[in-house]
């Protein structure tokens, strides 16, 4: 039997301005047959990040450029439908660079088995990409230590979740920023942080000022621009400021909007690092253990915001910019009838 | 009426050789009027540290030189007799480098109100040098992050337990080495450790081994020798080796006997480090707040061992070598019918 496979594709470059379902298009090819070496996998659930709007901007030069009329990358879980390679058997769960489509035929080095099969989406997520940037940024730049007030922004993301609740695990005074009060609830509430505020109060900058009495020994920051300016007017001596993502640059154009604050670095011999995950690959394999136990005993919880349907691809990442989503933003795909 | 002065004089260097009770000579003489400027203080609770061993053998060149003939110096709480000083009341509980006598007239500037009048010990202890040490050295050298597994020497002892316990605070895995299942069972059942090891056990390699499967991420080690080196020997990779003491020399004269285990730092990619506490004055006041914090929440607990009576203070330091005390040492004087 022929597999139909859909396929969204490349095409616009959203530079300077928002992602918009005009930027992809959709088509349909045949299935590509596995080679030797090869696994053929069914695209299950696939997992969308803020940096996919960088891959299509070609900006940062750390990733392989993208061209139009590429078939839209990203990591997601799938089934092994048909293997050439050795390891690899129909049936088996598989994590890897699937891209946004049904199928997808790849070498049986791009796939792993998913760490735990009975929770395969844990591999998009805390014990993926977005698990490890909160491990390894926070362990090697955030440098917590029982007592510090750690203040993280999109704190009810995917990664700022994480890195809110190891601060919590580690002792830290932990505060989260938000948008909205529902998800400061649940911040508070689900997560445990000791408080969390809504960047949209108008008060946002005094609320700052009253939950960090003697100053942030951490900022963790994912979204830049004014909200990264207020908190680095409020460093304690010594901070770290890490810089993991910015995403207001969405609403914005171009890059963050500069913090004039920056300058406070120096009064408070404060630190302000970037990093790409990559960097710090020596740390994966206990990053991944130490979640995985903290995961197992309840310390660490995985919030994900799943959407259905392939249709849905680009409106899924569309809500990563608009702050909709609520923990790690996921797409199960629907393959209709040929599953069957 | 004339205050009679009872004191302590070194009287001995005991170099090579354990403290014995003929290194200390008792006098009496009458307390000397303070002058202008300065402050009489009656002297209550006197702490004792291993490092008094080396002021009195004169080694390591950070403090002053000893004298045979002086009085002994110690840390101690006591109570304002007479004051020529602003700030400073009779009746008033005040800490400072008091020395093992009845009565000391000194500079204001050398004194300072304790922390908490309800519980003035606690400044000899967990919010002064000892509490400090742990802290400082913690912070600056062990870089502790949760999950971490972290070992620990002389844990029932006063810098040992706070070390632990901030550990514990800061979610990682903790591990206490001690001497004598009651020292063991004290750090499990009331320090709230992970887990304890008796050094004086058979097969304390192997439990060593055990309790640290992906190997020791921070050692902070109170006591050198033969037990440092068997840590030493299961690092994890990064590992982080915190010397604060080496009281195990006391046991062999001179200094501890060298790990043979070192040039496991270079397989790990390790750093072992020693500090001086005054190099981390920058934390003090940080240090001192965060801990009473956690003293007033109850997650931090201070154990003191009490002796009591002024004849009592060469072999109440002796506690200290002989392993018999738990938890901070100190000694209460009775002042007898002068005080009445």
């Amino acid at each position: 039997m022929q597999l139909r496979n859909r396929q969204w594709k490349i095409a616009g470059r959203p530079v300077g301005r928002d992602v918009t379902e005009a930027d992809f298009a959709s088509d349909e090819v045949p299935a590509r047959a596995p080679e030797a070496g090869e696994v053929l996998v069914r695209v299950d659930l696939l997992a969308f990040e803020p940096a996919m709007k960088g891959w299509m901007e070609n900006i940062g030069g750390y990733v392989a450029r993208t061209e139009i009329g590429d078939v839209m990358r990203g990591t997601a879980v799938g089934t092994v439908i048909e293997s050439r390679a050795d390891g690899f058997s129909p049936g088996m769960q598989v994590v890897g660079p699937l891209g946004w489509q049904d199928y997808a035929a790849l070498p049986a080095s791009d796939l792993r088995p998913v760490s735990n099969p009975a929770r395969p989406s844990d591999d998009l997520g805390v014990l993926g990409l977005v698990g490890l940037t909160a491990y390894c940024g926070f362990k090697a730049i955030g440098q917590p230590f029982p007592g510090d007030t750690v203040m993280i922004t999109g704190a009810a993301g995917a990664v700022g979740s994480v890195v809110a609740q190891i601060a919590r695990i580690g002792g830290c005074q932990v505060i989260g920023v938000a948008g909205g009060p529902e998800k400061c609830r649940m911040l508070v509430e689900e997560y445990g942080l000791d408080a969390a505020i809504d960047y949209r109060a108008a008060d946002f900058a005094a609320q700052v000022a009253a939950h960090a009495p003697n100053g942030i020994d951490v900022v963790w920051d994912n979204v830049g621009g004014t909200i990264l300016n207020t908190l680095l007017g409020h460093l304690a001596m010594r901070a770290r400021v890490v810089i993991c993502g910015g995403i207001s640059r969405s609403k914005t154009g171009g890059m963050p909007v500069g913090p004039e604050n920056y300058f406070n670095l120096v009064f408070k011999r404060a630190t302000m690092r970037g990093f790409i995950l990559h960097d710090h690959e020596a740390l994966f394999d206990e990053g991944r253990r130490r979640m995985a136990g903290w995961l197992a005993e309840g310390r660490l919880i995985a919030r994900e915001d799943v959407q259905h349907g392939f249709d849905n691809a680009p409106r899924t990442l569309m809500r990563l910019f608009s702050g909709a989503n609520v923990g790690k933003q996921l797409l199960r795909l629907d393959h209709g009838e040929e599953q069957a």
